[in-house]
């Protein structure tokens, strides 16, 4: 029987993965490593990668939490009071060259304690993953969103051929900015609520989450070194920090991730580190007809079939 | 009888006076005009600058708007299904020079219609008065809060001894970040659900809406007189954009005007000018032992009294 304790080291040990992996793309800059406990239980591992050669600013988390429910959460999930555990690992990163696209991913369980034989009124489980990777271009290009949707589809192939379908129907909603009517970026996949169902046991559903988070790693840094070394200009840069804007709304306003850390008394500065080092508001800007940002901002949209 | 259309022109009327006052007191930036209509009824002025002498970024904005009340405001607001009128001016100015505050005003009148005689289950008219001003140094200078604190105090005890004491409280409980333990600025006074009691009526609760709104110019040019010349250097620059990147973590998450925007599918450029030109984030910035920084740190709680 899987428990949660060897999710939460598989997690761990994922993050220790992805970060020496990062460094070594970089090839500048290292993490830092900074331990946390949370006062209600459980804490966690924030490592944080600032100036370095390729990141700006890129923070690489790990958390196994638990604790009582708050009722905000209960209510929102439609579970009744409990305990729980979560445990997850986090990514996002901010780059220097507005190439380098921003990605996010974050890989995740959840438990209610203690585990009743049941599951709850809608007759799931009374555990599940979740998580999902997208990425965030600040200019859309075709070839490196098609690179990484192929390998996000293969990683879903091999489990379900209806996973990937699925579930980047799920990123192009959940990763959807209303007050601007635009999409985060160019997607990927997201899920929630994976549980032992009559096709797959809490095994294979963990072997997926696996699959997904070691996905990230080879595809970012391809990305990452595809990218890195293009010549940028300053207007460029600006429309970086303008997309980095939008990041920040979508974090603070949208995201689940972000609001379950305030709601649950999460240590703020691992949970805020998704914001970048640097963004930017203009009054109404509105790129040139025909630039590069424009078209851009009209791929900004659900229903885009990259893979 | 006081009418809506009566208030809705004297906001207007008070938007283009601040907007010359401001004018006037940077010596260089002109405010943009934007009129623009929403779909569902009613409309709006937005006002920019940009770019200024002394403001990077400033909005003053009015609008009127009417229209249903959609669903989730009714219920948040404890009110029955109803068609609503609402007018309000809406101010952020975020100075180049970290030495001059950041400062807010809102002041606004909300009507239910069609207006019944009777006011809502918990007996309250169904009209009202709301606003508020806050300021938000990124330094904090004792000199400038007590004086922006004896302005606002003197204009609330031309109408009730009790308004400044009571509205300052509600300030540093609205002008708060939860996650971050620390007030957004020095405070000022915040009012919400102004209507007729034996004691005001709603002529005298709006000459007191008035008072507040013609308090916001000679205040706040005052205080961009006072500092805009001072020399900054670049640490000091840099602890302005983090103290931004608080504003905008507030505006985001916690603030009631822009989620009721958000909600009302208000015109977002409008809703967001509030967000300044440039702000940052720095993973676990801790100011130096001892530093302005830290004493401005020490400062942003509630219950300082200033006045």
């Amino acid at each position: 029987m899987l428990t949660k304790e060897e999710i939460a080291d598989w997690l761990k040990g994922l993050q220790s993965r992805i970060c020496i992996a990062l460094e070594q793309a970089d090839g500048g800059g290292k993490f830092s490593v900074e331990e946390w406990e949370r006062s209600e239980g459980g804490g966690g591992v924030t490592r944080i990668l600032q100036n370095g050669n390729v990141i700006e600013k890129g923070g690489v988390n790990f958390s196994a939490v638990s604790g009582k429910l708050p009722a905000n959460i209960s209510n929102a999930l439609k579970l009744p009071p409990s305990d729980f555990f979560a445990t997850g690992v986090s990514i996002v990163i901010h780059p220097h060259n507005p190439h380098v696209p921003i990605i996010h991913m974050n890989v995740r369980y959840f438990e209610m304690l203690p585990l009743s034989q049941g599951g709850d009124a809608e007759g799931r489980g009374d555990y599940w993953f979740g998580g999902g990777i997208d990425l965030t271009p600040h200019y859309v290009n075709a070839a490196d969103a098609t690179f990484f949707h192929n390998a996000l589809k293969a990683t879903c192939d091999k489990f379900d051929a209806d996973y990937y379908p699925e579930f980047k129907k799920w990123a192009d909603d959940y990763f959807f900015i209303p007050h601007r009517n635009e999409t985060r970026g160019v997607g990927g996949i997201f899920f929630d609520r994976l549980s032992n169902t009559e096709k797959y046991s809490k095994e294979n559903r963990f072997e997926f989450l696996k699959a997904v988070g070691e996905t990230f790693a080879p595809v970012y840094t391809e990305l990452m070194k595809r990218n890195s070394v293009k010549p940028f200009s300053e207007k460029e840069k600006q429309w970086q920090l303008i997309r980095r804007g939008r990041y920040v709304e979508f974090n603070l306003v949208y995201d689940k991730g972000t609001k379950f850390g305030l709601d649950t008394n999460g240590r703020i500065e691992s949970i805020l580190m998704s914001l970048p080092a640097l963004a930017s508001w203009q009054y109404n800007h509105t790129p040139e007809a025909g630039s590069a940002e424009e078209a851009t901002l009209k791929l900004l949209r659900k229903g885009v079939e990259w893979a």
